[in-house]
């Protein structure tokens, strides 16, 4: 099931995306109250050309992990992938839906695109052994965790570099009904292949990663969980189109302007 | 004014404190909706005693500075003070209110109190001039940005270290009037004077922290801006207590656990 947050001029709203996209005879069918338990159909159809997608949810935090793919840890000029985890928090503020615009701030000169896979959290939680942790996710979507990598290389500690507003696009939907253990991950700019890797690389995996990050602090309904890039990282510029596709789920693309 | 979020055993609400505390008389008149606009008295009226402080927001963001005062920066080991500020997240999930326990996790063997004073914001804002920034300013409260030291210096990003369950607690209550460039602050461990600082020394004033910050991102109403932590910190063990006091505030106490 693919579960999107939509608006259709009046207040957002949660809805299931059904029927074929790529035909253009897809629609999202309203719901109510909200996809983390149990919801109904409020009747309200409409065909997915006529709203406008907001991101799939509204977080409480982003949780995100670095240096999770070995490809990208050697293009970083790393030399171990971490034994651990590497954490880092996005802000809420940063988080934008697909078409939004990735906004380059004019204290960067460097802003790169991250395309990455996302777990939705569907439920309260912490201290989830691996062996459950399926349990917990409501779904996957896909993400870019945008990056001023000049900030980044400055600053030591990410916050200020990934956490500008609009540098966490996500979208375009929650894919519910899907095994995320070995999906394609694709990431292009004007449509030029840039990165191209699958989640079967991810050094730390779904289970680890939501065991770990729930041991360190309570996981929300909502919050979003990004598993880090593979190799291909680079800078977008203003005028550009950058779009994360992961197999299964689709594409989330948004325009690149100056702030 | 000061401004408290609490309980009487049914719904959390927002009040004004009222009368002295030293003496015991205080109370807190209810008021709504809430401080971050226009609000009314309900009529209803407690003896602080009777009822039970709660974190006085719950913030979107806990947006913190590390390495904002020269002494801490060489108790730490470090050379010079950062040029820019180095911002950090804690996560919601981390606030606890007055009175709540600090819980130590197992998987750290040192747990530090860092006392700072906190901002809380007023208004949504972004880019926020230095000379306009005490304009989005609601008021101020203690924190304690609760640091597992080991993880720390292990992980490089200070996510994890800085935010386990509980580990920011705030409070008693928010300041709204109070020229906040020069007071003391202390820490205290079982009544022990650890941390014993004035905001004057701090490495970026208040409204250059919130002009920095706000320029890295949005900041929405009831976000935490945490300005940094004295000289003199140090572990907490179970059974300790802990208490950060800024002058013109109170005292932000709490009790230590192991998890």
């Amino acid at each position: 099931m693919r579960i999107a947050r939509f608006t259709d001029g009046t207040e957002p709203a949660f809805g299931v995306v059904e029927g074929s996209v790529e035909t253009g005879e897809a629609t999202v069918a309203t719901i109510t109250p909200h996809p983390f338990g149990a919801f109904s159909f409020t009747g309200a159809r409409h065909a997915l050309g006529d709203v406008r997608l907001l991101a799939p949810v509204l977080p409480s935090k982003v949780l995100c992990v670095g240096k999770n793919y070995a490809d990208h840890v050697r293009e970083m000029g790393g030399d171990a992938v971490p034994q651990r985890p590497v954490l880092f928090l996005k802000p809420s503020t940063s988080v934008v839906g697909p078409g939004d615009p990735v906004a380059l701030p004019a204290d960067s000169d460097r802003v790169d695109y991250e395309g990455e896979l996302a777990i939705v959290v569907g439920r309260l939680c912490r201290d989830v052994p691996a062996a459950r942790a399926l349990d917990v996710v409501l779904g996957y979507t896909c993400a870019n965790d945008v990056t001023a990598r000049d900030q980044q290389q400055a600053d030591g500690q990410w916050t200020r570099a990934k956490g500008h507003d609009t540098f966490c696009p996500v979208g375009p939907w929650i894919e519910t009904d899907l095994d995320a253990s070995d999906l394609a991950i694709r990431t292009t700019v004007d449509g030029e292949l840039r990165q191209d890797s699958r989640t079967k690389l991810l050094v730390h995996d779904i289970p680890s990663l939501i065991a770990y990050m729930s041991a360190a602090m309570t996981l929300l309904p909502g919050d979003l969980l990004l598993t880090g890039t593979p190799a291909g990282v680079g800078p977008l510029n203003p005028g550009q189109t950058v779009a994360v596709t992961v197999e299964g789920i689709g594409t989330l693309t948004n325009p690149v302007v100056a702030r």
